[in-house]
């Protein structure tokens, strides 16, 4: 079964190119906007008391895929799952950003690491009681993250 | 640009009926797997440092979508994209599920919420430094999840 994903709306950000993305995008106060296509407007409603949110997007620019990748972060090849790399067989990236507020269709929100450009295919509130795990443990990323 | 998605595995959970999934996966102690295609299975190593992953998947049982919805844990119609509401534009699911173990193309989990025969898209791992917002408050959930 196959599915065909349609974009509904377009994120904007300061990154135009690959090389100048956030590796952590929690570190990241970079400011963006999420354009949201008005035919989808009325889904935004009560968005607004929401500090953070997910956006599911396409990472358009990404190019098929390898399933061993060498991580921006480490210096040896990983299984793809166990990174964050944007070349996947289904090139879906998602990323947590704070919700500053939110004009009609147009969403202001900080803290983002995707390229300008990028075709938004979901907004999902970020809930901490779905969303929070404290007591993750990270992997091989949590040595290279303190470096 | 339409993209399409092609699944990578089957997620079996013990819930075969939409009524019977949980609504809070985080109190969820369900278990279930992720049969991930042979084809696959390269891109697995190195997951079994993470205690955490997160399952990219489709909401298969689906069946359009309306911009306001009245959410199960909610008596009144929220915009769509302020729920996590399984019927979506682009009808993709995402849950944080704890990692037991890996036999090979297998992936034991714990925490599931999604049906069984679910279609997995991708698998991320759980990363604090990307994933984690500790003050996050959560609008209309707060309120319902408490209830």
């Amino acid at each position: 079964m196959n599915f065909i994903l349609k974009p509904i709306g377009i994120i904007h950000t300061p990154f135009i190119d690959k090389s100048q993305t956030p590796i952590q995008p929690v570190r990241s106060r970079e400011v963006g906007q999420v354009c949201v296509f008005k035919e989808f407007s009325d889904g935004l409603q009560d968005l607004d008391g929401f500090s953070h949110i997910i956006l599911v997007y396409l990472f358009h620019q990404s190019n098929g895929y390898s399933l061993r990748v060498k991580p921006f972060l480490d210096d040896q090849l990983r299984g793809l799952f166990a990174t964050r790399h944007p070349n996947r067989p289904n090139p879906i990236g998602l990323s947590v950003v704070r919700l500053i507020g939110r004009q009609e269709n147009i969403l202001h929100i900080e803290g983002v690491d995707m390229l300008d450009g990028t075709p938004l295919l979901d907004i999902k509130p970020f809930v901490p009681d779905f969303d929070l795990r404290l007591n993750a443990t990270s992997g091989w990323y949590a040595q290279r993250s303190q470096e």
